[in-house]
């Protein structure tokens, strides 16, 4: 099985055409459902006793919530507003409420989980909290800018206890402070990770392992709606391929990233979650084969 | 053959690493020498009395030069420097000399041209010059910010008279007043462009051709000293390449537009025009594989 931790949240998500007001968004929310179509996942993550019943079911109908905490207070919120171009996300609000002091534990049959996803949480929570698992085959961290800037060393530190980096490229340039990706990823390898995957958006992204690197165009898309959790659900897609292969073999690696491209542009064709929660087994691989047949020469 | 148009310059580049004086530049001079590894390639161009004869020599080596002028007065001179991570050029002079009356005439072998591309040059001589050859199979035009800014009814005008255009992505969105890129290549594709291809720079680049979208990542590159002349690079390798197979269906657009993607980071490599300069067919050759290799999963 797949863990993944990280944030639930309610999100209040400002587009040029829609304002959501209070969605069910957060990193590990994304990550774990994107996760979810190729393996079953646990999340392990809190909410507040405010949180919907009706996300709370969206949540079950998808993965294994023994993780899931729910706590007296409120659910994290997050409110951001992104500029007509959809292309920068300025963060109005953020209300940690529940999450400020919240101790992880992992439940007993998560402790066997041989792939671990740890989303953009504390770097040291995340450092603990990898220690409780027993068996790790794979595990995979990612990383913002509020963790760069506020504990660069500990985010140095978690890249050394995980396999594999998955990160936005402006956020890869300010941990390693170059301004060439190939200069990022080697950086980050120099620090312990086996492999990184820089995101760079619509450009798709770069995986990078040893002195291969492998660059991979963005599925092109005509109507990009919101692009909250698209990275989420690149990582989450990566992680949760890997885990219903049982693999780590680069050649998987590579079809990891197809299939994180992939999952990353169904979840900008929609606002919120929408975009994940209305596809199909069947739907990602029929887009998995036009990808293979739009980039073809 | 094929025929390229445009400017011949002595340029002045501020890079963080190295400032060049003078050296030779020019979009015409990188499309033609960067196509010349191709196909018999001629210039259309003006200089002026004080180009340097080792310049001379250099375009002579590689280029039919009957469609060079050599006019008294001063050759067209560009003064441009790159920030500390080579992503953004601020243009410091730019005198145009003997260009900014020069009436460009088409030499009587070149009429018979069956490529022809049209480099960043005003609109109005653009669509004056592709009347005077008569069997033209495949023309391409790029264009760039001044043209959009200031003659924008005119670019429209160029685009509907050619097969295809080669443009950057933010020249695109200028141009269109679109932000998602391919709503920008249908514009122009509804404005008579039977292909349109975006140049995203590091990124690489998009082909578009009715519905079709032919995304390519750009070839990963560690070490970047000059990105001038990268887009004019890879369009001229671009038209170089379909005029040697004399062929205009899709998949040689396609392998095309890769070839487009190898000859810009050719360019990049190494300062001025030594990118282009120092290569053989077996470096291109080399690198076409290791990119096929590259982008395999």
């Amino acid at each position: 099985m797949l863990t993944v931790f990280g944030s639930t949240a309610l999100d209040t998500i400002r587009t040029p055409k829609k304002i959501l007001k209070d969605v069910l968004g957060g990193a590990a929310t994304f990550a774990a459902i994107s996760a979810s179509n190729f393996v079953d996942t646990g999340l392990i993550a809190v909410v507040g006793k405010d949180f919907p019943e009706r996300y709370h079911q969206i949540l079950a109908k998808h993965l294994d919530l023994q993780g899931l905490t729910i706590k007296d207070g409120k659910t994290f919120r997050y409110d951001g507003s992104y500029d007509k171009t959809l292309s920068t996300r300025e963060t109005l609000k953020t209300e940690l409420n529940v999450l400020a002091d919240f101790k992880p534990t992992v439940p007993q049959e998560y402790k066997k989980s041989q792939f671990v996803y740890l989303a953009n949480n504390d770097p040291d929570q995340n450092l603990m909290l990898i220690k409780e698992f027993d068996k790790v085959k794979f595990s995979m961290c990612d990383t913002i800018e509020f963790w760069i800037s506020t504990k660069r060393e500990s985010v140095i530190k978690m890249i050394k206890a995980v396999d594999a980096v998955v990160i936005n490229d402006e956020e890869a340039k300010l941990l390693t402070k170059e301004f060439n990706l190939i200069k990022c990823a080697k950086k980050m390898m120099e620090w312990g990770a086996k492999y990184v995957i820089i995101k760079k958006g619509e450009h798709g992204s770069m995986m990078f392992f040893d002195d291969v690197v492998f660059p991979s165009a963005g599925f092109s898309l005509e109507d990009v709606v919101d692009p909250t959790g698209a990275g989420d659900s690149f990582a989450g897609a990566m992680i949760g391929y890997l885990a219903s292969k049982n693999s780590v073999r680069l050649s998987e690696i590579k079809k990891a990233v197809v299939y994180g491209n992939v999952l990353g542009s169904f979840a900008v064709e929609r606002y919120g979650l929408d975009g994940l929660l209305q596809i199909s087994k069947t739907d990602i691989m029929k887009r998995v084969k036009l990808y293979e047949k739009m980039i073809r020469f």
